[in-house]
């Protein structure tokens, strides 16, 4: 049960989609260990961290939206948000969005997402925190914001 | 090494196709947790039991199929079939099936697809089960079925 | 973390694109564990090892590139590729690509970009090393190439 969780975000050009995947990676600082993606809770009592270097090579859950392009020109945004509940025995909830788009727009629909989800749980809300990114491609580009469970 | 396993399935219309998916998985009592997507085995030895409440945010792996669909009136349908071997020493095998369909035809398609993997190893069946769930789309909704590891 | 990797390929034909995918995990020695897909790094000091039987049903993080078809007579691939750092400290990367195609294509696209992610860091390479496969669609297939961690 992870104990701590951190929010990053990167955008990139690469070589190929893969490539400029590991490149927004790399941005967001997570481009060196082994993500392991998951469907999107945060654990109760789980502390939100500032970003850390994570030992290279560790396997590591997170929840992450991400999105590439080929199409010069075309902004790409992506985003994650975290609803945490009033109620510190229940978890928090992560919804991820990514889509052509500026940040900013995608950054809105994603919080709101999060905003459903715990209306679905019939939860109040206590903290809504989001991060999004965007990315104009200029060859091949991609755009990429995680949530990263740790501890 | 996982010993228990259990099978779940769930539908639900949603804001956004993710937010769909999260209301399936809530249905399926398991929207409180971090799912963690594996290929599609039942360790030998590994005991059924009932669905049961997990700790909110706790890693889990799964084998699941699900489907999104916005095309109003539409029917999909998401299924999942477990082949367990006579030689107990062996391992189960987990299908994964979903579709645009009735409930009925893609649960017989998803148990003959784990009957063709059994007879590519060359096993004989011992008990074949499965578990499908079939929606309507009204706006946006996702049908999910799976089967979770544990303990 | 783990601390040994080994690479393996397969492919086959099967009843639907899952029995196809199951079949060249089979072929590729990996059919009876629960993989779970990770994003694409080498630890520090993990060591190559031959391929070894893993037992049925654990849960084994892997980097693997898969694609199926059916589309009869139709050539697929699908390689990894993985660069090692001259610095024994750094981590190694791994890059995963399938497409139409003949393995000899795709295995040099493959190999390129894993060179062009060591570039992107920084980082001088002491080994390139690539396994892929190439199969010709009959009815409905699929080729795998996977690096698998264990120990």
């Amino acid at each position: 049960m992870p104990t701590q969780y951190f929010l990053v975000s990167g955008a990139s050009e690469g070589f190929t989609p893969l490539n400029a995947f590991d490149g927004a990676l790399l941005q967001a600082g997570i481009g060196n260990t082994n993500i392991v993606k998951m469907s999107s809770i945060v654990p109760p009592h789980c502390q939100r961290i500032s970003p850390i270097a994570l030992p290279p090579g560790a396997l590591v859950p997170a929840a992450y939206a991400a999105l590439t392009s080929d199409v010069p020109g075309e902004i790409i945004s992506a985003g994650i948000a975290i609803a945490l509940p009033e109620d510190e025995n229940q978890n928090g909830l992560i919804m991820e969005y990514s889509a052509k788009g500026e940040r900013r727009k995608i950054e809105e629909i994603v919080r709101t997402m999060a905003v459903e989800g715990m209306k679905l749980r019939g939860w109040k809300i206590k903290d809504l925190t989001s991060i999004a990114v965007e990315h104009r491609i200029k060859k091949i580009g991609a755009a990429l914001a995680a949530v990263v469970l740790w501890g």
